[in-house]
């Protein structure tokens, strides 16, 4: 029956099962854990192994001096009786140091090595040190993992029970064994597949945000772009033409014109790939042709371009805030008391001033709020806790209102002066002026979309639709999660 | 030879371990996992199977277009092919088309079948996808699966390693193979039982925050209502009666009086459900009956009603900070001055007025702080790291004190002038008047909880004790984890 | 013998599965799971597993009453009848009636019984109801677990998968069938070894925060004495001297002064230990040495130091926010416009007064950015996300970066202050000179560590290498994760 023929091939995938002849071997009493090296890592994993439940044995080369640092629960003993004793063994030796472990060859043949080590530094050209370690015990099987765990993650163990661990070998035994290991550590193993990897796993612990560089390095120019402009505008232009010295302005009025300016273009910057994929897919008409490298890497990095536009809207709030309890706003509201006083005018108030004030205001503390929403479910765990709809609403949907609303905030700040001459010292046009090209045509863009052709052509393309051929064919072909196609997001 | 040398003792550790024939067949040279359609779905499922070490092939309809879209590792080949070759195989085209599929029944008979497919919105009446593609190829063992996991999750892996993927089958062979491939993707398996439950699975990704529906509402409705309350008697009356126009405070100002009264009413919305359930649960004498049902629901809303009631304190906050920022601000204290000095009147200090500020101010921010370790702790990640007597602890202790801070924060705002007959237009209370009966009815509430005959009994009946009935009886049938009872937090 | 009357049963279950005769009976119409008890934990526990696709069979003294309260795929019957049916069976009674249970021993033997029960407070001495249970069943295989998971949880599902179990027994056989129950249920089983660690599972739900402990108590502390400082210089002062009553101040200035005192030595304190440690390992020329307990649990205390730091920091924030708004703020500006009308002063300006407010908000509100930063990636699912280079970057690099700001921070604010005698109110000095002790040290002596030689050596240390022997052995001894040594965090 149809059953049984699927069996033995299906059963054969993941970490298969038990039988009684196993289950008998997997009671303590059986073969235990052994570790080479006697350095914090090798203390950390004794700990965490103890802990799980397993016997270690741990191979040093003066068991007596070592015997201190690890829990008692833990065997000391030489490297070669650890070496015999045990079947999976952990060599937490400096890997230039692999060589003197030699001697060991027999005792190790036919098991399982784990290569925890790491570089020095990012090692582009390899060989790794899994592979040198393979060349150095062919009879063993290599298993490599565990470097990017640290010391301290054994000792405190995974904060949340969702610590990856990254494997890889050329021996599917030998990984398992280790998979299964490594789970009942209560970390999550990644198979990485062939033992080729094992270069880039040693990497891994070496990068430092990459995918970060690109936002930040835009961020900073950007800020520097505007703070240089504002510092233009507000400090050196009176300096110059009236001898006004405002430069105390430098630490706070000019960084808080320039945040907000990086801020709102940022948040453009997130919308405007989703824009371009829809326009190339509608201008391609097909969904099939990869987007440009550029393009796609921009689409992946959307998450931190938003939370670093966030960050600056963020300061922007603080510093604003900041500003009526400054000395300066102190002494500039006595002297206008003074002022007033003595022209003798009774009431000094603006009603349109005000206006224009409370609305901007709200307006902006109302994107404020809409972006930290978009900040808060941008976590780990509270992204993991959505559906891809409801990611996609908040990303989206709430997104764009973020957008609107701060366009909004920095269209009433702006106001009708714009058209007032004395804004362009220098003839430079205000700030508020060139950050709003940015927002205002990717907001266009996006209204453009919500045109009833072009939206049901983009609905088609996106369903798998292609003018070239018969639909009949691509749609079977399509994909079927297209409703979340990523320039949704 | 050493690898079968190795196996036994290897085979032994961790769960599970499976017979040397199995391993044989799970090295990569095994089976590989079939993929049927070539959408952004299948594209991102197969880099993700061959990052996660195995083979892949997936079937389509004109191979050589596809093949470009592809992770080189993925043997692109004829839908037929992939059908014959791998054991385990992916549906990922539309529903509407599993038909097409029907010439590879023989090659699919004995297979296991995984349906990615999502409808287009939710389903309601049945039959789910997974059941067509089950009627269309009974000979296979369809599982259902994946559909909640975007091809975004899929490129860039779970964020970190606890994303959920929910599975349902009438074959649990078949569930098992594939709850372990899952796995070892890297995310976690939840078996959701038979086939039938595939409908619900199907409508999942359908969900737009069900949970939050009602607390937004509540939050919405109570805004409104205060909103409009607070425009009649600040911005209107004064119109109205004294011809004076306040319209400028709308954005702002009446805002700024709404928002804490929602934020309040909110909260004691938060611990009205617990307080009740203990008043039933003594008037019944048992802890048996049933909630009713709108009690039950209320029960599981109360994080959501918490982080509702939070987010209007934090805006509450901002708005609050802002006022003195406003030109409105700017101009009032300029014409005060004006007046002072044309008064003559060297200090205007009145020292309640000053006292009063200052107490409510620190009360508040008080308030704020306890109430943003509460929001801190209903995340994810942090409340998975809590026992169940941390988060009870914060939930509820800390929860009543911060509720016990921002009544108090409201009384002191109120200080006496409850009491002046001008602070009654139209006959209205101030506002502040309305809010305080909701907080001050919980905390009531709960200290009556406190008298020790009502705590005692309280006790009894939550350890399982029962007026009508012998006591050793109930208790042996009691709940071991009574302590964490639901009408704690 | 029983063990082996219960394996292929319980065998069966969870993803094991190996032999087709396994797999036969791991289909639904095996062996049910059992439950005896009808509390909320059972009840939840009945919905999770059904939920889970498990039949499930609950024993109760009079099935009919409870009938209503579980899901109606959960079968009632008799406790005899469930025992008989089930092959692993959750006592889910209170542990003071597991004596009621004996009349079940027959049908129990050679069963997995789950042991959930909590204690009533932490249980230093034992026995563990868990070993009681066992004294009692003496052939049944007890596993302990579940009890840190609160019906609660069961109900609503792990809220993102990673939610531990805490496990032990003395029978591998039968821990493995519930790990693999456990895991199915899609929490993260956590194997705690044998029934000896069931009296510290046991505890596991009383624990109240114990790593917060010394850092609340540390903040608390520091708080009361610097607001009993400040409240001498700032309100006593006056009052004694001059009559002067400012005792207004104490809510909100003193509060404000206090706080960032607090922050900045509790941040100070963050990084004391790591120094210690690094000055430690330079003395004794080893790292093989152990630190002294008291700087052991210090180093793994910092992240809840710098938590407290971060929030008094915040705090502080919103407090200096407030101040502007208040009514003192509003009569003191008034008073002085009047002043200055009368003098007859037009430009009250101070320029050194302004740039030294400036400087010292703008340099604090980048610390308080920093601050921030390091607190998110503390959070448990962003640091999982980060591998430790970036992990020590933030907390390491970007941390002293925040220290040294929030350091210039009080320095910008003390300005020349510290030097005027009318400063010395009761020949006390400000407290920013008290405070800067801590901080300033700790630069000074980060700074040292940066001497060429010193670092040097301390690099050598790290490595493994010690004066006292060959650099060779000790370097293939060594630990080859060296480079996350926890004192550079």
């Amino acid at each position: 029956m149809p059953d049984d023929m699927a069996r033995p091939l299906v059963r054969g995938r993941g970490e298969g099962g038990a039988s009684r002849h196993l289950e008998a071997l997997m009671s303590e009493p059986g073969a235990p854990i052994g570790i080479l090296g006697t350095g914090d890592f090798s203390r950390s994993l004794a700990r965490r192994l103890v802990a799980s439940g397993y016997r270690v044995v741990v191979g040093s080369r003066n068991p007596k001096r070592s015997l201190a640092l690890f829990p008692q629960d833990a065997e000391l003993t030489s490297q070669m009786e650890a070496a015999t004793q045990a079947d999976l063994v952990f060599v937490a030796v400096f890997p230039e140091h692999h060589s003197t472990l030699l001697q060991l060859k027999p005792a190790l043949a036919g098991k399982t090595l784990v290569d925890v080590s790491n570089g020095l530094q990012i090692n582009r050209g390899g060989p790794s040190n899994a592979h040198q370690l393979a060349d150095l015990f062919p009879e063993s099987f290599v298993v490599k993992g565990f470097n990017t765990i640290s010391a301290w993650n054994l000792q405190v163990g995974p904060r949340d029970g969702s610590r990856q661990v990254f494997l890889c070998s050329d021996h599917p035994n030998a990984k398992n064994s280790v998979t299964q290991l490594c789970r009942r550590m209560g970390f999550v193993p990644v198979d990485m597949g062939h033992l080729s990897s094992s270069l880039e796993i040693e990497n891994l612990p070496f990068y430092l945000f990459p995918s970060w560089r690109v936002p930040i390095v835009c961020t900073l120019s950007l800020f520097i772009f505007f703070y240089l402009y504002n510092f233009l505008r507000d400090v050196l232009h009176p300096f110059i033409k009236k001898e006004k010295s405002v430069f105390y302005k430098m630490p706070i009025d000019t960084v808080n014109v320039t945040l907000p300016s990086v801020a709102l273009v940022m948040l453009a910057l997130v919308y405007l790939p989703g824009l371009c994929a829809a326009y190339l897919q509608l201008w391609w008409c097909t969904k099939y042709n990869r987007f440009p490298s550029w393009l796609d890497r921009w689409l992946t990095r959307r998450k931190q371009f938003g939370l670093c536009s966030f960050l600056c809207a963020a300061l922007h709030a603080i510093y604003s805030l900041c500003l009526p309890m400054r000395k300066s706003a102190r002494y500039k509201l006595l002297n206008a008391a003074f002022k007033q006083v003595k022209a003798g005018v009774e009431d000094s108030w603006v009603d349109e001033d005000v206006w224009r004030m409370e609305l901007y205001l709200s307006v902006g503390i109302m994107a404020l709020g809409l972006l930290s929403l978009l900040a808060v479910t941008s976590l780990p765990s509270v992204a993991n806790a959505v559906n891809w709809r409801e990611f996609s609403f908040i990303q989206s949907t709430l997104g764009y209102c973020a957008l609107s609303m701060a366009t909004l905030h920095t269209l009433l700040f702006g106001w009708n002066r714009a058209f007032s001459p004395d804004q362009y010292p220098f003839h430079l046009p205000p700030t508020f002026v060139l950050v709003l090209i940015f927002p205002l045509a990717v907001l266009l863009g996006r209204l453009a979309l919500f045109l009833p052709c072009v939206a049901l052509r983009l609905r088609q393309i996106r369903r798998g639709w292609e003018r070239s051929q018969h639909i009949h064919f691509t749609l079977t072909d399509g994909d079927c999660n297209g409703l979340e196609d990523v320039s949704d997001v």
